[in-house]
């Protein structure tokens, strides 16, 4: 595969920053990824998928130079590939974190292996996964999950599609009643899938019971075509995620036998009358939740992606003067040379590692709970793990799409072209503001929690909150979100003196936290009190009151995320200073950047709560230093995320950073350099003006 | 045309929004627009275009269905349809705003129109328009301009391409000296043009003259093949202007005659000497002066586009409980109900108002500055206008990528999809953030400027600064800048008693601007002494220490455009007093709200000037209000954009508000849904797992 990135020299100007890196570059990825077994692992598997040629002459060219519909059969030829290549290792499953990373527009089975497999395993009981789950996983039946609709995403009662039960037939008829109602957006729906776990609204004797997942077939398995009462196909082109043929479904009176409704939490019984078990929101919850915390750790990937790419190329693009140039010569100046480049670049290093940090840290948190809710069947840490790791999501990809996009602009003209990867990265990026839960929905979320959770501790006293239901904080739960106390306390903590000690400000990392809480506790009990004095003083219902402030209130939760987002980001580079002393100095520096790049970028907040303007001028001053120090660790950095060139498939990312022959032998395979003269500027515009003059 | 679209009954939620305008939505129309003759006469053209059938299957389908090559074949069908239609014209330049909203990814004949014939009357002497613009115009050559190369962009004396003068020959030899010195990025290049203008390094008898333009044809008149020692291709698919066939262009040895040289600024003589007229720079600076212009301009365009569809589409879209619900049924609420979705819009349609005022002002600054140039050599006041056009360029086009991006975001999951309209207006929108100067180096340019006007007053005290010739500041200048006085006093300007008049804040204008000049003359002084101070204290050449204070400059130019930009806002908002008192009232509101919300996004930069907290928080609570005030005038305010369906080209924002059900006739229109099943999943999927298991 590599001849579509083609192979050249590597160029000087890369290597000269390879050997200014004050830490060693490959003990840094061994950390980033965990230990040295692992990045050995990965990429032993590298090499299977990404060193051998290719059959198939769509894999010969850039797939962004492919249409929508060859961009599919990419994607399925190399879905194939994964999918036999698995059976060949001990663990199949090893494979996924090469697939997410060989896909470039993800693939036509994410959905059957990251959704429909998993729901077959959380909905279905005992019987339905054996007569299922086998099938499923030798992909004689390819599924997907159905839920959101043309009319409805976010609010899910607002779902219409129908399961209404027979008795006398025991089956259930299906149907799309509305336009609204079409199935609309899950992934394979279009074109591969044949089942789809279709969530309904179930009315049992005319009684309505609430959303339920059931099992439809929609296509043939022999011919592949759509069964009676199905009309299914794909969305059309999308900004990203172009392979996943994202489907509509619409179902026409279609009958599925009894035992196709999922039947783990609720069922029909022999009757013919509905049961339902308890605790089904919160295992449900425990998927989503799932979900999020791993699209955590997509961003610091993505991220990463988007920052090789643009460190390299400004590390080997010149543009301007060098005002240091010497003996009368004028040189040419690395564009990472210049400041205002180095403030694009180096917070998104720095942020793809705090992603790291909170994926590592709620991942550890999300195998408690899990823990708990097994061995215990003890659920009361769900209800903060899910508010948290919600609005972590909503973070996350919000910063994240900004600064891949920051990267791309940071490429100048060249960011512009898709074969730079950029706006792929970008595309495939931003996708996850506004999946598995719209972000300012999730913000709002949030806040909910933290509003519930801060007012339950004011109106109770802290000592009595155990005793609640609803929202329960046990020790337990104190413990996992340390973070959380300083919400319930009666005043604002105190910023005290910032930087005193040291002199700096940027490093004194407690005074920081302070000084990030202090402004959380500001803009949470700020938005609070509005919802409050419009329930008070204007009379407003809750509900109303809280739609009414959701500005402030989406602003409250963000402070507070950030806040977390920080303490887990340095707990993570502390826990460098035990592995190595050269690359502990280089994370810290790192953050202590990212720590002043925030308090500048939203200094109102800071301002806000009692820091003074004389701090932010030395903390501007105190970045500036910075990013000369970090400025010869900025290409070691990057290159210890270990991207392999395929990953990345950048023209000019590639890690010999030879951009510039590579961007023209690429552009000479472009699909409009194919045939020349262009046959249709011949015919619509050379013929036309001939025969007019 | 409008098959494409398809025709639907209106949608009674969106007719019911119209009622409730409290302003007459035409008037407002003609105030945007003009007056009603330029309305009415803008109409009369669409119709032409929009309202008949296409002969050719390609434009039966939106755009952004098809591939990189037929988009190319897309435009080049419409570009030639609106050229011979220009001829039938009394003024053929009337086509020319319709026929940029009538290509969607930007025309094939862009850069022969926009900048190949504007090069032949800007650079060529009389003899030369003689010989080529009629040609031109009768499309006999396509032009293009050539200056960016694969090495170079921004930094103009670094391009390679020479032009060697053989005095024997009386000819010059073009070549492409490196692999950098490719020419990258031209417009219509790839495939459309057969001649470029191309800039070089000029060599006569050894000494090197600087960069000149240069007539070279690249493509046989009659075969439309590359002539001999032209390589020429286009650059691959792109994140918009995807028609624009952008290309690179390989120069070997290639020989034109003297003749072909630009002579209007300078030739060679007929002894063979160099010969060069004075004041080129600057007349060249016009015309790059005007595209700026002309690009805020088309920034309002597009923040338009986008903010219909979005506003549109929340006007339709349904999600959620309406807590007003009433007699125990619950009702659902309109997504346009919920403040953060309004706080998300209303300041997307405010800046379409800024920009349009900010291009009127520049424009009519343009045109003055153009009669001082023509009738009395005067060309003072380019430096300042130029700074103001280059910087304004780059806030209006942040400003407007932001905003587009905000709109797509807020049509959740539908936004992600082309055929609602937003990505590819996204990626026309944000394209000019890199064209025509990159942004980062613009706001620098603009930081520039004011450093050296500044530090000149400061030095010379203002009286004498008529005397220096770098940068003239002379009465007329400051007349069409009475903004940029208050940079010159010695202590920022007093912000004074905000809103204790009226009592609210944001209504207080004077006050605004007040705080706004206070905090555009804290950033650039503090950004200025940044500057002073590294030379003094650390002596740092000039250079040396602007490069590492770049963060702070950009900072300090924003502040200045934005305070500038807000000046022309509300000067064009003034302007509607006399028109209509209800058009005058909303757009008052409108321009209150986002003078208040410019505050609390960046509430530090006015914090910082001893705004206090407290009446950022009073400024809170009136942007709540407005937001109700304004709730509807929403809908009514798009709606007097007047912007045809087809200039929309999305599935969610049509006139009618029929939003599902032509997402659903389009989805099915999508080029996967052609055939079915996909035979690539048949013979990639379906067969190898039926052989392997
Ligand atoms: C790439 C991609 C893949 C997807 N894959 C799947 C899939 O496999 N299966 C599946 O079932 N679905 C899938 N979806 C759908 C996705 O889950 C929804 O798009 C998402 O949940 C958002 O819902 P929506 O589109 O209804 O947005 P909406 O909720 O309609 O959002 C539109 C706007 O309204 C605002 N809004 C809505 N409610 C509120 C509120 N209460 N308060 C304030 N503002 C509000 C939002 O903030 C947003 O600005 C996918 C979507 C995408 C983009
Ligand atoms: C859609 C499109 C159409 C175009 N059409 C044409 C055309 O018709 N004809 C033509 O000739 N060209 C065209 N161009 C090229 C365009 O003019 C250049 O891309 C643009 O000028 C930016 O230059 P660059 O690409 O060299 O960016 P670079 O200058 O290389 O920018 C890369 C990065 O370096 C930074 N940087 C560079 N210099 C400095 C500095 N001094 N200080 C701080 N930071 C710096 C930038 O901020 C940016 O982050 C087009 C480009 C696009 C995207």
């Amino acid at each position: 595969m590599s001849s579509i990135l083609g192979k050249y020299d590597v160029n000087p100007l890369l290597e000269e920053e390879r050997c200014k890196a004050t830490f060693n570059i490959e003990k840094l990825t061994y950390f980033l990824e965990g230990d040295q077994e692992k990045t050995e692992r990965r990429r032993e598997l590298e090499k299977k998928f990404y060193e051998d040629e290719f059959p198939n002459d769509l894999i010969k060219v850039p797939v962004d130079y492919l249409s929508h519909s060859e961009i599919y059969t990419e994607a399925l030829i190399k879905a194939a590939r994964i999918y036999f290549e698995a059976f060949n290792l001990e663990d199949p499953r090893e494979v996924l974190g090469i697939a997410d990373a060989y896909h470039y527009e993800a693939s036509p089975l994410l959905l059957h292996f990251a959704m429909f497999i998993p729901a077959l395993m959380g909905h279905c009981n005992d019987e339905q996964q054996a007569r299922w789950l086998p099938d499923a996983i030798e992909l004689k039946i390819i599924g997907t999950y159905a839920q959101t609709e043309l009319g409805h995403g976010s609010y899910l009662k607002g779902l219409q599609t129908e399961a209404i039960y027979n008795d006398k037939e025991k089956t259930f008829t299906l149907n799309s009643p509305t336009l609204e109602s079409i199935k609309w957006w899950p992934g394979g729906l279009g074109k591969t899938a044949n089942h789809a776990i279709v969530q309904a609204q179930l009315f049992v004797d005319g009684v309505h019971r609430g959303l339920h997942p059931f099992m439809v077939q929609i296509r043939d398995l022999e011919t592949h075509k759509p069964l009676p009462g199905i009309e299914v196909g794909e969305l059309g082109p999308k900004l990203g995620f172009k392979a996943a043929d994202n489907g509509y479904l619409k179902l026409s009176s279609v009958v599925i036998p009894k035992s196709n409704m999922l039947m783990k939490n609720a069922y029909i019984d022999d009757n013919g009358r509905y049961q339902a078990k308890k605790a089904t929101d919160k295992l449900n919850l425990g998927t989503m939740l799932f979900v999020r915390v791993l699209i955590i750790d997509m961003m610091s990937f993505n991220i990463s992606k988007a920052v090789t790419i643009a460190t390299r190329y400004s590390a080997v693009r010149k543009q301007g003067i060098n005002p240091d140039s010497k003996n009368g010569v004028t040189s040419e100046l690395k564009i990472i040379d210049y400041a205002a480049q180095r403030y694009k670049l180096i917070p998104c290093i720095a942020l793809s590692h705090a992603c790291k940090a909170v994926f590592i840290s709620l991942m550890s948190a999300f195998k408690d709970v899990n823990e708990s809710m097994s061995k215990r069947s003890d659920y009361r840490s769900i209800p903060l793990l899910h508010a948290m790791s919600s609005g972590l999501k909503a973070l996350t990809t919000d910063l994240g799409a900004s600064a891949v996009e920051i990267c791309r602009r940071a490429c100048g003209g060249n960011g512009f072209l898709l074969a730079s990867g950029l706006p792929r990265i970008f595309g495939n990026t931003v996708a996850a503001c506004t999946y598995e839960g719209e972000n300012t929905i999730l913000y709002l979320q949030t806040a909910r929690y933290l509003y519930k959770t801060v007012r339950l501790v004011s109106n109770h006293g802290s000592s009595s909150m155990e005793s609640n239901t609803k929202v329960t904080l046990n020790l337990k739960e104190r413990e996992t979100s340390q973070s959380i106390g300083y919400l319930y306390r009666v005043t604002r903590p105190d910023i005290g003196n910032l930087g005193k000690r040291e002199g700096k400000i940027v490093s004194d990392v407690d005074g920081l936290l302070r000084l990030f809480s202090a402004s959380a506790y500001y803009h949470c009990h700020f938005a609070f009190d509005q919802v409050d004095c419009r329930m008070r003083v204007q009379g407003q219902s809750f509900e109303k009151a809280w739609i009414e402030c959701q500005v402030d209130l989406i602003k409250a939760a963000k402070s507070h995320l950030i806040y977390y987002m920080m303490i887990k980001y340095w707990e993570w580079v502390s826990s460098g200073e035990k592995y190595d002393l050269n690359i502990s100095q280089v994370l810290k520096r790192l953050a202590y950047f990212y720590f002043g790049f925030i308090i500048n970028e939203n200094k109102g907040d800071f301002l806000a709560v009692g820091l003074d303007l004389t701090s932010i001028e030395q903390i501007q001053d105190e970045l500036s230093t910075l990013m000369v120090e970090l400025r010869n660790d900025m290409i070691p950095l990057v290159d210890a995320f270990d991207l392999h060139d395929m990953v990345l498939m950048s023209a000019i990312g590639c890690k010999d950073g030879n951009v510039y022959d590579r961007l023209f032998n690429l552009a000479k395979k472009a699909p409009l350099n194919q045939v020349d003269p262009n046959p249709s500027f011949i015919k619509y515009i050379k013929d036309l003006t001939k025969s007019k003059l």
